[in-house]
């Protein structure tokens, strides 16, 4: 590609914004289709705090959930939250070009084949993200630190997209690996997320420290670790066990730190349930894994959901 | 016995209180050992609406807890919450005579040890009361339903001093049962209590129904269910698995309620958590029976406790 790309992004949240910002500095023409934070956007722009500068940005299109498109991005970037009331295959519908590029930079496990099955022409990059930043008000992002991203062609393999997108995240000042097995990268990152992000908003917003040194915690957190080790292998990526001490010693160098599911349940916001720990127990249930401990959570969440009339 | 026995109460709440009533009825001497509504009761007795009529009556003697005893009673009737905190061995010191007999009215598993073997020769009598009640304020509690009691020698038999309170409890108007296996009866009501009552504390005050009405929530219960089963065999107190069954078909038989710890829980009290779970865990551990479902409960619990400072 000589001429620089056209990106969409889908959900210009924290992490939308953010790597929007990073194209945009790569010089690709960054679009943008909002919805709650249309109105500030289409006024000031997109405002980011970063300790890589200021990234602010216009979009050079602003587009509304719902308006049609003047024409159908190279790469479209899918970053909303994956919620049981958030329709992906539709929400991305009208900008899907014969030839554009679908990526997800979203959380979780098994978010891929919804969207895979519905634009089986269209490739499909999955990325993760290893970022903390947040959106402070409408159209105004901290992004706090790190920002890599790890992506791959789903399910598998690795493509000239994959490489043309990778290249311009690093033009742009990031770092960005690939993975010929992007679907085994995610099982490695839900590793963490998926006992950890639960039981905090279980826990009613317990901090990383709190979780492990709670009598019985470190136990309960490597036993969650444990059935998520066993899934991956029934979905065929195995992981290594030493990958559960590795986990729990880095957690503990780090400061404890609440995770972003646990922010998200205290700042009254949906969490993604089913995205970080739904899948894997639906996944466990195919393939016989008994999961006795993170099924507990789940269905202890999904009460709590019943009880507030949301489910 | 001839005159009827003197009764001294320690930990006069609902429970307390209430059983108090019944024994004045019978023609005891009640006397009642009081910490916070020691003022209250002081002043204008012990008020107490119910279905079976006004049960008010005044105390023979109100201690405050830290008094010293004129005289020890018959029967010591220790109705106070089995809490961490509370040391119910130093609680009942002053007032255990070479005759008294103590008698507990108090939820859980595993809560009789303790106090058996610190007054290996008084006489135990371990109790189960089947009642809705609540304290409405200082002084005054609200009988709601039911009442009976089901009692028996700690840790087995039944003694002249089972059959001599049990006749009082019966004269006094309620239903009393004895049986020579009182912790096999702990095991049954636990089978209930030990699932619902701190799984509607993770689920935040959730109601019988909407946690068996959860998609995946009968399932859990039963779970837990099963391992309660599995540690009681272990103890010696074998239960029949129909017994599942009939919980889960009696509950859901009846309206949707909030049980005890759920009210608890909801009015900022302290929760039974080690009585009613914690010591099923333990007793688990000790036989290596595993239980994945209750101890992901217990877990959380403590997790929960930990972020508030509790422990």
């Amino acid at each position: 590609m000589n001429k620089k790309p056209s990106i969409l992004i889908v959900g210009a949240g924290a992490i939308g914004s953010f790597y929007g910002a990073i194209l945009k500095k790569a010089g690709c023409s960054v679009s943008a289709v909002l919805r709650s934070d249309y109105n500030a956007v289409r006024a000031q722009g997109i405002r980011i705090t970063s300790p890589l500068g200021d990234l602010s940005y216009e979009p050079d299109h602003v587009y509304r959930d719902g308006d049609l498109p003047e024409e159908t991005p190279d790469f479209l970037i899918l970053c909303v939250k994956v919620l049981p009331g958030v329709d992906r295959v539709a929400l991305v519908a009208p900008w899907m070009g014969e030839k554009t590029r679908l990526v997800l930079i979203e959380n979780g496990l098994d978010i891929e084949k919804e969207l895979a099955d519905a634009y089986p022409q269209n490739p499909l990059i999955s990325c993760l993200a290893f970022i903390a930043a947040s959106r402070t008000e409408s159209g105004v992002v901290e992004h706090k630190a790190y920002g890599k991203l790890v992506m791959g062609r789903y399910p598998e393999g690795i493509d000239e997209g994959c490489r043309a997108l990778s290249q311009l995240f690093i033009e742009g000042g990031i770092k960005s690996d690939l993975t010929e097995r992007v679907v085994s990268e995610r099982w490695r990152k839900c590793l963490w997320n998926t006992p950890f992000n639960p039981l905090s908003v279980v826990a009613n917003g317990a901090d990383t420290l709190t979780m492990l040194d709670t009598t019985g915690g470190e136990e309960l957190v490597r036993a969650m670790m444990r059935e998520v080790i066993e899934v991956a292998a029934a979905e065929g990526y195995p992981m290594d066990e030493a990958l559960i001490d590795q986990n729990i010693d880095n957690t503990r160098k780090m400061p404890a730190y609440k995770n972003s599911m646990a922010l998200d349940y205290l700042n009254d916001r949906p969490i993604e349930r089913e995205a970080v720990l739904g899948n894997v127990v639906a996944l466990a249930k195919r393939h016989s894994v008994a999961v006795p401990h993170l099924n507990t959570v789940l269905v202890t969440l999904k009460m709590r959901a019943a009880l507030e009339g949301r489910e």
